[in-house]
């Protein structure tokens, strides 16, 4: 164009042979100018524009297509389990002033659920402190260890399919599962606080395990009732002590004879006795012997706070009976899960059999603790709280 | 190029007005050619091959965007569950013939979940029959209710967070889970095979209520002990006949006196007495009214098959203690899930008192039933059983 403007632009001002050779000049110059011209359109000054959306385009690409290829699989595998994981996900992400929990199986309001705060707050987000509130100090409840889980989210998360376990037994037939047992043993033989060669016992929390204990003791005793005993002060589990317990299920076979310090002479029982010893003692936390001494004295240890982060452990235990749960090990509480540790095979045959017949064993869903065992990732739940110990 | 391939393969050949004439003619035509060439550069044969690689590049942008934006919110929001969610579908992945499943929290070899077989059938994949297998019929495995929840995998399945609900109890301070009492009444509501308007145990599985129940009838008995009775055929619970549940508790408060038709005259007890009433019967599948008659026999209710996909419901059954499980509503049996409908106050109290003394209630994990109830989705697992009963 700008080539064009020039030619008319000129005013014929002289004679025809300055003007041809002005023309030849003009033209040579000209044709020299367009074939610059040219030569710079071929480097393309416009498509040059549209290298730059090009390039960022297949940069971005790239970038998209990297994770479903290379970096996040399970992007793409994920299909029936999604919706399950960010109902968790969106539930965990409810806030509730760190005085309180949204749980998918808790209160709803329009079908959402809601916080449920701890005793003493209240509001909708749990950040209003009830005046006068007194706080429950011996619940025992181990809320101090739910940050301990959140920061393992991940590791410590599990997805249950509708058709998880729907059996009566694993398939040994058992009504323990074997996996579990294995991580149990593990733990103990790298903490050190027990001697695991012995046969195990699942029970709902320790509750059920001293109960089960004291029935397979008493069925030792030919001349029944044995007297079950304890030292003050007594273990206020689940604030149901160990008399209140013994006496409900008033049992032909046991009775609760109160402290062992009320028996004549400790260092000589000779009629049939259980002795329930707590090491560590709760409250006072100090690690206990049996007291009673005689051919016809039984013992129950319950072990519930023998793990590092409540005691030191100055030797792996090692007595007929231990109990122990994951209440104080891990702070699952409301799993109500515990284990015993026997000597005796009859003994263990005989708790077994009590588990079976008052529950027909421990719940599938809870032997299935919190944080799974895949691709030899050890990250169950029971493995992960060795973290805790360190 | 070509241009200055001709100018230089020109010999001058003519005088120099024909060499101007020429040149000048030359140039001008060629001024024009160039001029067309520049607007056909204009229109970019070059650029416009990259236009097939922009257009789409940015088509998929927007492809590779839509879900991130739009389509697939969860992708974003999974984080923490994701892993989870993977491995519960990578292992509900794993193919077993039919004949068995791999778990999670089952038998694993280098790591990875491996099948576990149903009885009878054997090798890597469950795909061997063992020969001379005598198949357990009376297991009362509900296995056959797999596939059904399988069919409802997405709705069906639960990610249970590391942190969830680690307290002893319930922010009401019970062991009991509202949000299922609930789910229970509604289920019983539209089945309408029990009056509702009662008190809620739950226990775990209907073994433990029943036991329970005997336990909370027999203190009534100012005389103890009361006689425990049953009419034939028993109900193999769990292989473990009531008798053998019974007498397994030795109690000063019960003793198990047989077949109810050994009482000599069934129309007056006088004696306290408890019966166990199984209806729908099993194996005989009879529908079952108590025996015994007289102002102190009590009867316990066993209405595990009393559902639709097991017999026809002519009324809603309005007993003293009716005793239900998920065993045979849902088909999760390992779940140990189980509940009683009490029509008594003082019954029902004892009833709760024994869950808490033998178990401190229900593991809070099994109460967390698969299947979540957010954003009025009424996905809850017992909600659901209700289209297997349609």
């Amino acid at each position: 164009m700008e080539g064009a403007r020039e030619t008319t632009g000129r005013e014929p001002t002289s004679t025809y042979r300055e003007l041809e050779e002005k023309n030849v000049q003009h033209l040579l110059d000209r044709s020299i100018k367009f074939r610059h011209k040219i030569d710079k359109d071929m480097v393309m000054p416009e498509s040059s524009k549209k290298d730059m959306i090009l390039i960022p385009s297949l940069a971005l690409n790239l970038l998209l297509l990297y994770p479903l290829f290379v970096g996040c699989k399970k992007w793409e595998l994920l299909s029936w389990s999604r919706r399950a994981a960010a109902e968790a996900e969106a539930v965990a992400s409810v806030s509730c002033s760190g005085h309180g929990r949204a749980y998918l199986d808790g209160i709803t309001v329009d079908g959402m659920p809601v916080c449920e705060c701890n005793s003493c707050f209240g509001g909708p987000n749990c950040s209003e402190v009830i005046a006068g509130c007194p706080a429950d100090v011996d619940s025992g409840d181990p809320l101090f260890l739910e940050p301990f889980w959140m920061q393992r989210a991940a590791s410590s998360a599990v997805l249950i399919a509708g058709w998880h376990r729907m059996s009566y037994s694993f398939n040994d037939n058992s009504s323990i599962s074997q996996e579990l047992e294995n991580h149990i043993r593990k733990v103990h033989a790298i903490v050190k606080n027990a001697v695991t060669d012995r046969f195990i016992v699942f029970g709902a929390g320790s509750t059920q395990l001293l109960n089960a204990a004291v029935h397979a003791l008493s069925m030792d005793n030919s001349s029944p009732p044995s007297a079950v005993v304890a030292s003050v002060p007594f273990y206020p589990k689940l604030k149901v002590s160990y008399k209140q317990q013994t006496d409900f299920f008033s049992s032909l076979g046991y009775k609760f004879y109160g402290d062992t310090s009320m028996r004549k002479n400790p260092s000589d029982v000779s009629m049939n006795a259980i002795e329930f010893v707590t090491s560590p003692n709760n409250p006072d936390g100090k690690l206990r012997k049996k007291v009673l001494r005689g051919e016809s004295v039984r013992a129950i240890h319950d072990h519930a706070y023998y793990w590092p982060h409540f005691t030191g452990i100055p030797t792996p235990a090692d007595e007929d009976i231990m109990i122990f749960t994951l209440s104080k090990l891990t702070g699952h509480a409301g799993t109500r899960f515990g284990w015993a540790l026997i000597k005796d095979e009859a003994v263990y045959r005989r708790m077994l059999t009590y588990s079976d017949e008052s529950c027909y064993g421990v719940s599938r869903d809870t032997q299935r603790l919190p944080g799974s065992n895949v691709r030899g990732k050890k990250t169950r739940i029971v493995t992960q709280s060795l973290e805790m110990l360190e």
